[in-house]
């Protein structure tokens, strides 16, 4: 097992006496109480050891979630999927939890901080939530204060340093577009903003920007990193020169200015008033945009120039994708067949995620392109467990996968020429007729969205509802988006794009967002099904008008045809599965040497009839 | 003919000299140039003929559109709906044409007013335009001066007067709610909103909250008028006495301090330093902010607290709602009889729109409940004409309805209980195949939202897509929304909620909608299909776990079987018709005297295979 681990290491055992130490320096401060986001100073998803700061005070180790420190009160914040593992994880006795959707940050300081000062680290919270925050305090009489130094920072003695992950150059043979190219669309967008700089905050973007990856943080190969570019002249890069070998330090040199992360301060104070400078106030630290007020240039809020650029996959990203899924779906092949061949009850969760992990090694390898990372820690959740759509297991959680249920599992993987995520939901044994019927309403929606065409200008939100149709119509729903955004051998999770309710982004050709509808009933079983999606350029039909967009499939792996009711399906759906699944068998047998796989794949990808 | 007229009475002869004689009074009150705006004090869809400033200038009669007059140039802009008509209207050698679509009048004026100071008139535009206009202003060079009169009513010389339209009490056995009840909710939902006081600028909102209606503007009984809620006593109405009949006053003054119009802007300058004032700024005009601020009172803008309540129909309302429809169905269903009896090429767009009128009004005064008005100008399109979705007929434009063409008849009522909208497309001789499969096509969407059932949450904008999707797969879409919000004996256009691309209003239970999906062919046919809905109140779904919103349909009338190509339907969704059929069939021959209509009807709405 290489690159997850089932050790749930978080701990609040020391919880206490952290607060009280932490309080002890808010006096020295001068503030009240304290916000503990858990993020970096980049907004990142995946964050290097050195920033978690919330998991070491709180115990608390999920991916999302703030503690808010008060002279007589602490309270962890998480939304609906870490509810249960909150509680769990706190030491209630030093701590309360809360709903950070039911009791949102600025009206839960508007009823608890009153006539308090409460301070945070910029570095930490985005320019758009310290004015969130701001407003809500002047509105109902609490301060906000920005402090010199992260008082956590000053208790915790055995912090780890940041890391120092190798960069290595992402070839102009994968990322299909040079630098220069890249670095000149970046000014027009700026200079067409009406900008004369802009400060890149998000790792994605640098390493995009750049053709750089690195390693950084687990699962995702970012170079934590910023750079500063301008309409008129090379950009700087901050970056850890320990980070760069002699390769990586002359791609890079050849670019921009290179400094150490410790001159990015001194460069954003010393932009003067002649420099318009853009920043994202979603995605740019509070700090920033003081540093760069107080220098005198002028402010511009305006999102990521590289966002947009970096979400349209070029037809050598998008060549690498489709090479990387086929790659994958052989390796979950031999997977499923693996789960098929055991006794029910007789593997774990754990079995499950290392066996998954171990196959997709192997299979990289053998091809020649090996499995860098897996894309995020699999969810591989038996029975109840897969109702929780962001169950991580571990050693204290694992349970068999039992007979007559049905086993989720959501994975992916980096490779060098592209990024995957897949879910299956797989029966073991014979499954009732209800897990049937909602899993084939799951794949219903799921095949609303591959079949779709749109016009030029529909957003994800747009579509977000016709993966929900059938759902709704008896009486069901799922509480997360229908797909997301994913990079190029970059995050699996990447915007600007989405399917979803908050989906404003126009979906452009080339964007590669996942399509996982699903369906969860607490306490017994989840359901997911997750291909991703490539948004084709807008192509005419005959006899209309309009040319429409369309998606290509880019996953290719069988979707358990035992779980499928044909009667709840209309003829035209039978036929998209059919013709998926003739797909897949098509794609997927060459990359399988052995032959007990492929007569596997046959009958598993045979028609729906058969 | 009551209560429509074909004539086109707006004429640009005069344009030329009317345009000097602005100019010279632009230039007197120190302004380079001035906005005209269709636009009254309270932002109508219909405004009064003194509010008619633009059309009076330009020659141009639509209903959207605003003139930007220049020192050297002035220019009309509409949208896409009124390109045409704005070049056929207006004087080419007074006055060019624009878009005011791809080029907002923002990005206009910067491009063609640095250095001007333009003048606006304060009545006639929101709070919320005036912003836009200031920023783009203070961004790139020109200014706005907000003007101390309407220049245009200087030299207009016959300008007619304030309408004095009589005000009749809307009963609470229609209303569903008294007065007292209503003020009560908008108070509570002031407080709510932290305020103490709000400012209706909305008639529909005070026909609403006062349970009154008017006759001061076509087709929407709306009393010309404003009002100025308090949370700590009676509001204040001010209206022309004129309009109030001995029972109206009393009704009125006993639940509101009556004050004439006069005293309107000296009640909001004297609203003090204790008041916070609520208002909305797509609705209130920027002099009432502006009069409010000068008193010392503190403006928040908040939406129109009745636009909530108005939309979520109470019982009473409904059950007149569906009462009036039989009677418009009756109507609708004598009418395409008496189509259908025509020889085709015989009949033209006015004749159709003129039998159609006089046959509601028949059918309306034998059920003892009269058509008080139509609830807009009926759109009567044969063959290229329904391309245009807001086609309306005049002298000059009518034309015979040919043989083998579709015609489309988009019309509406006012009766005392209710508000009708509703759209037909209908077979005229024998038609072919692309037509009806165009038909289907659009009858698909409309199936689809007819039978979605949805959560609790769901906006506007997450349904519209679904009347789109077999559309888009067929290459196809239309450029408006599918459906509007509709009052109750009120504007046959009602906010906040709507079925579109920009419905972001939760969709409540007892909103009522149109559901009106369709499909244009430049320069050959228009189809549409409307009804009207309602949405009902959340029920649980057998084998689901959430309750789900539907929709009633509340329009009954047949849908011309002989455009439907069965094949192009689902099963489920022919047994959609075929039951939607049935219910017309059911619900509408009790109020057919006449056998030969009931016959007619019969045939009709027979199911799709016979």
């Amino acid at each position: 097992m290489v690159f997850q681990s089932f050790e749930e290491t978080a701990s609040s055992a020391a919880s206490a006496s952290r607060l009280e130490n932490l309080r002890s320096e808010l006096r020295h401060l001068g503030v009240d109480g304290f916000i503990v986001p858990r993020a970096d100073e980049h907004q990142g998803e995946y964050i290097p050891d050195a920033s978690a700061r919330l998991a070491w005070l709180t115990g608390f180790s999920g991916s999302a979630g703030y503690a808010v420190i008060l002279p007589n009160q602490a309270t962890l914040f998480v939304d609906g999927r870490y509810t249960t593992q909150a509680r769990e994880q706190v030491d209630p006795a030093a701590m309360a939890t809360g709903s950070s959707i039911e009791q949102p940050l600025d009206s839960w300081l508007a009823r608890n901080a009153a006539g308090l000062t409460i301070g945070f680290d910029p570095w930490l919270h985005t320019r758009g939530e310290v004015e969130r925050l701001r407003r809500a305090g002047a509105e109902h009489g609490f301060k906000l204060v920005s402090l010199p130094h992260n008082p956590i920072d000053r208790i915790w003695q055995d912090r780890p340093a940041a890391p120092k992950g190798q960069v290595t150059v992402h070839p102009e043979t994968l990322a299909g577009r040079s630098v220069a190219d890249k670095l000149a669309e970046l000014s027009e967008s700026i200079r067409a903003d009406g900008g004369t700089a802009s400060v890149l905050t998000d790792p994605s973007s640098i390493a995009w920007a750049f053709n750089i990856r690195g390693e950084d943080v687990p699962h995702t190969p970012l170079p934590l990193s910023f750079a500063i570019l301008r309409t008129d002249g090379k950009p700087s890069l901050f970056i850890d020169p320990d980070k760069l070998d002699r390769a990586a330090q002359a791609h890079l040199e050849a670019v921009s200015q290179l400094l150490p992360p410790a001159r990015f301060e001194p460069a954003l104070a010393a932009l003067g008033p002649a420099e318009r400078v853009l920043l994202d106030d979603s995605l740019c630290a509070e700090r920033i945009g003081n540093l760069v007020a107080e220098g005198g240039a002028k402010v511009i809020a305006k999102p990521d120039p590289a966002r947009l650029p970096r979400a349209r996959k070029n037809m050598t990203e998008v060549a690498g994708c489709r090479a990387a899924h086929l790659r994958d779906g052989a390796a979950m092949v031999r997977f499923l067949r693996w789960l098929d061949s055991q006794t029910p009850g007789q593997v774990t969760e754990i079995d499950a995620a290392t066996m998954l992990e171990r196959l997709r090694a192997e299979t990289a390898s053998r091809a020649g392109s090996p499995l860098l990372d897996i894309s995020f820690d699999t969810i591989a959740g038996a029975g109840p467990h897969a109702a929780l759509p962001h169950y991580r297991v571990n050693q204290n959680s694992n349970i068999a996968i039992e007979d007559g249920s049905i086993f989720l599992i959501d994975s992916g993987a980096q490779y060098r020429d592209g990024t995957t995520d897949i879910t299956r939901t797989v029966a073991i044994g014979t499954v009732d007729e209800e897990r049937r019927r909602k899993f084939t309403l799951v794949l219903k929606g799921m095949i609303a969205i591959s079949t779709i065409r749109f016009p030029v200008g529909t957003r994800g939100l747009d579509l977000d509802p016709l993966a929900r149709v059938a759902l709704w119509k008896a009486g069901c729903d799922y509480a997360h988006g229908t797909g997301h955004g994913i990079g190029s051998y970059l995050a699996v999770h990447e915007g600007p794009q989405s399917i979803s309710r908050r989906g404003a982004t126009v979906l452009e050709s080339g964007m590669i967002l996942s399509n996982e509808p699903g369906y969860y009933r607490e306490g017994h079983f989840g359901i997911r099904i997750e291909n991703l999606i490539l948004v084709t350029p807008p192509e005419p039909i005959e006899g209309g008008d309009l040319p429409m967009h369309g998606f290509e499939t880019l996953t290719f792996a069988p979707i358990d045809r035992r779980l499928v009711l044909p009667d709840l399906l209309e003829s035209w759906e039978r036929a998209w599965l059919d013709a998926y699944h003739e797909d897949v068998r098509n794609k997927l047998a060459p990359h399988l040497p052995d032959d007990a796989d492929r007569a596997w794949l046959a009958r598993a990808t045979a028609p729906l009839g058969d």
